[in-house]
């Protein structure tokens, strides 16, 4: 005899497969799942149904969008002229949060990392390229992560589209405002004495 | 405009209202979820709403079962006489797995609670009073948590219990094995000498 009747088991099973979610937690979610009213319940199933039926990637810059052209690109910008590239589709929002930014987005759905098998071809570079073809752009900023991943895939970016005599910039690394030099990473710190600038 | 498109919103939103799951983990739970294939999806999705729809209590136990009575009570079991009442289907689960007790188990769903506003009539103590009545079981073991709500019910049990004559245990408290004296919490120490026993 198991320790959970079936259903439940199985639901225990479909939560703890999603990431970051243990056994434990999953089995606390099934319980308080349970005990709610029905229509909560449908209403979480009803919302993972038709996210991924209507969800799809936007023709123009592959982020998620339910309509193509998506929102965003239905939509003329202040600086039409210049592409902001980033990794993911949270990125974006992150980006767009800071008001600094009033152009395009392209999103990549990723880094290269081989050691994850991802290559350029698992990653939106194609569409990229593509869309940088009809010389809209006078500027395509790589605002990947500063990671290893991210930094591997601006290098690889950037080898692609200066041919095509597009300028090619990369978001500033160095020390997050508010931090203290003497918690900083020697990375970090080493970086922001390298891209030191005028002021 | 959005942050997020429609349906993706609906998800972060839906998997917000979970327990311990807040607005940054809905996030990547829901991306995640979208990225998956289709069956991924539509396997939690149907889990969720069968789980809901299948579960019901036990006429006997109370316990979450799919069909009345449960596994459980449909099978013998060696010491009938002994009646375990837990707060929780997760803790009928441990205690089933000490491999220690073999008699029946009565799930209450939850410890009274004033500030909570959980009153006895909130918890499944009718059943098993109701249970108690045709003298099957000469002894109950009350394996509510020894915490403050835990103790309250188990108190409260007793005096409804004793009154028709059966004998009533409560678990016992005490340091946990493998736990040293230094560290142990007072209360907990407390007990374990107000509890010692003859050996």
């Amino acid at each position: 005899m198991s320790a959970h009747t079936q259903s439940l088991q199985d639901l225990i099973d479909a939560f703890s497969m999603l990431p970051g979610i243990g056994r434990k937690s999953a089995t606390r979610l099934a319980f308080y799942l349970i005990r709610q009213p029905a229509e909560t319940a449908s209403k979480l199933a009803t919302a993972i149904t038709s996210a991924r039926e209507r969800i799809r990637f936007c023709e123009i810059c592959q982020n998620l969008c339910e309509c193509s052209p998506c929102e965003r690109c239905a939509h003329p910008v202040k600086d039409e002229q210049l592409l902001c590239v980033v990794e993911s589709p949270q990125d974006l929002v992150a980006i767009e949060a800071t008001h600094e930014f009033h152009g395009r987005f392209h999103v990549l759905h990723g880094a290269i990392s081989p050691l994850d098998g991802i290559s350029p071809s698992d990653l939106k570079i194609r569409e990229l390229i593509a869309r940088l073809g009809d010389n809209t752009f006078t500027e395509v900023i790589l605002a990947t992560n500063p990671s290893i991943e991210g930094e591997a895939t601006a290098a690889y970016l950037k080898r692609l589209i200066e041919p095509l005599g597009i300028k090619v910039t990369r978001i500033a690394s160095g020390l997050p405002m508010g931090a203290q030099l003497e918690y900083a990473d020697k990375a970090t710190l080493g970086r922001s004495l390298l891209d030191r600038r005028e002021i």
